[in-house]
């Protein structure tokens, strides 16, 4: 049976060789202590982690380890973790190790139901091809009615976004109860339609506890929601297992990653988005976030963004595929660096880069589509701006930015 | 109506002040965005997070945040962690950013369970009052049998440990099946009470997505389980509210923390113990590891430690207290150290410690209440050791160490 790989980038502690540090983390993940024991016997030693390959990288090594297959509980996402990213992370002979990927066998994929839509989709939903879906984020984030709220999509919705999301941060609070604003919404986004042709998605944010997960999809779907939307880091895995698995529950998955940059955002130390993005694979998200090229949260190489990305969209295992998601800090004058950065499989999300168009959200809106449509025509955002007034005014107010390299 | 506050230690970028570095953390974390727009009005900023103190600390800075209680949805973690840990950790204005503590207020607390026992209803399961419980770890972790799990399990009690647990990595493998073992491991503990008239607590790993944990519950107490322990930052929170709001379950719950160190082993990024074990006293865990003042995975400084203990143990919203454990490289040579440093209130857990001693499993456990007794009669390890053999030859192995400061 194949075993599944991890692969970690570490600095060793100054009195530990590399492979002292190596060995360290292969035998705290599996059937090794600090101390010798007499029970550790050749039958227990099967399920030694190995060493596969290790290799000096910048100012740290680079390891990948083969942990044996027997080790892991199929379809435990929580028991997978508790190897490739347990107690590792404390080890006194490293002075710091990061989770850079993690190469999930057939046996340990096949119990995951995976996406019920995909990136093809969630095109299919909305009938489009190969164009970047645009998206924007519900500003002010928390604060608004249902009613302020459902106006603000409608807007966004008559200027021509694909998707619309509800903040992180906003549930089922007093000041704007779920129910009621999915409600109101989706009556607004069914009067844009008749006014547009087009659908557009709602992702109500109904993240919460998974054993409840179900319940407030529920609530959701009662009043119209065509999306929804969960926090995978806050929620847990499992909140996407259970409507990922549950045949009800009809329509595609919007995940996003709020409290990512505390595990992220140190290139020393934490876990890479890389094993996430495929653990929200297996578990069954449509849409992740992942990273920007040029965003205002950008610390992650744009080379890595796209592996992360190519994680979620390339052929895996017969697994359909996961709709990346690129948001944070975006407007009209960015959009040609992510999609030239990142490909044209994206959505694009704004948020202040659509609401704070001098011209409001709908102005906003066809600004981002503007932008877009100016990438896949092959010309500049400058140059379509002489006859898109909406682009025009966004660059004149936030000007361009390239990717990062 | 009080509201929630959190304390953030971080290093602003270069070109921002500290005042504007948490300026936008309060934006970014409640009514905010990167850019202006219109309809952030007057009362959408009733919901405003509000920089309460800031001051210079170390190389960084500390500051305390207010954010009002309406901003939460009462019971939901998901939620709250969106607010205190969320989008912050990503944000380009600081170069890094730590959760340090947070203040719940009642409103907020309200709605939890708590745990069901809580230190003092561990003790009084076990007949204890003040003096440390002992625990150990099955090793090796992995590859045993259920009924090799039951000889150590079996040895180890006999010697006079308190609380066997299973290693985090081990669940319902088909090496080792989960019913099977428990089956064994209760078998071979009643056994150990009718020789010693003593009670042992079994934490049975159940640890897996938190809607199905009530199932995986159910499979343990079938099979004579006394306690369950769960992997909260793994499984979730979820998985423990569940198992506390169930009056089916009358046994408490033992909380590991795997994976922890990819966000508390930075000191300058990412979240500090406190507020994940105020979290799960809320959720209702009944003991929940720590840190070591002497261990193996010691990177925290000793007072902080004490504190997160107190957090666990202190009054608070007349909720249940938690019981601390103490765990990683221990061994009888520590124990008077971790007992000085940290009080008599705590589990003091000892895998390889207690399984390496050279005379095996029952005198490994031997040697370990050994040096807590010796502690709690003030008397030296080392005087202690020349009429307790077990104990002398552990220190003769092992040797003795010094708490940290």
């Amino acid at each position: 049976m194949p075993d599944l790989f991890a692969t970690y980038y570490f600095h060793p502690r100054a009195d530990t060789t590399p492979r002292e540090a190596a060995e360290a983390l292969a035998e705290e993940q599996t059937t090794g202590t600090w101390t010798d024991i007499t029970t550790r016997t050749e039958s227990v030693r099967r399920l030694d982690g190995v060493v596969e390959s290790l290799e000096p990288l910048g100012t740290g090594h680079l390891a990948r380890f083969r942990f044996p297959a027997e080790l892991f509980e199929p379809g435990n996402i929580a028991q997978y973790l508790s190897v490739v990213a347990g107690n590792l992370f404390g080890l006194g002979r490293l002075d710091s190790v990061r989770l850079v990927d993690i190469e999930v066998p057939p046996a340990l994929a096949e119990p995951f139901y995976g996406p019920k839509f995909g990136m093809e989709g969630v095109r299919r939903l909305l009938g489009t091809t190969d164009r970047p879906h645009i998206g924007t984020i519900i500003k002010p984030k928390v604060g608004l009615s249902p009613s302020e709220t459902a106006k603000v999509a409608y807007e966004a919705a008559i200027g021509g976004v694909d998707l619309i999301k509800d903040d992180e941060t906003l549930t089922d609070q007093a000041f704007c109860p779920l129910a009621e604003r999915v409600a109101a919404v989706m009556s607004r986004l069914d009067e844009a339609r008749s006014d547009t042709g087009r659908t557009v998605l709602f992702a109500v944010n109904i993240s919460t506890r998974a054993d409840r997960i179900l319940d407030r999809a529920e609530v959701a779907l009662e009043n119209g929601a065509n999306m929804l939307m969960i926090d995978v880091l806050t929620s847990g895995f499992a909140a996407i297992e259970v409507l990922a698995g549950d045949p009800s529950i009809n329509v595609p998955l919007h995940i996003h990653r709020t409290m990512h940059g505390a595990l992220t955002r140190n290139p020393d130390h934490g876990i890479a988005m890389r094993p996430i993005a495929r653990l929200v694979r297996l578990a069954g998200g449509d849409q992740l976030h992942t990273g920007t090229a040029s965003g205002k949260m950008g610390h992650v190489p744009v080379d890595e963004i796209r592996g992360d990305n190519e994680a979620l969209r390339g052929p895996w295992h017969g697994i359909r595929t996961v709709f990346p998601v690129s948001s944070g800090g975006l407007h009209p004058g960015k959009v040609a660096a992510e999609l030239g950065a990142l490909g044209t499989d994206m959505v694009l999300q704004a948020g202040g880069g659509i609401h704070g168009h001098p011209g409001g959200t709908a102005a906003g809106a066809r600004a981002m589509r503007q932008a877009a449509d100016a990438f896949i025509e092959g010309v500049s955002a400058e140059e379509y701006a002489r006859d898109h007034p909406e682009l025009a005014q966004a660059l004149l107010k936030w000007g361009s930015s390239p990717a990062r390299s």
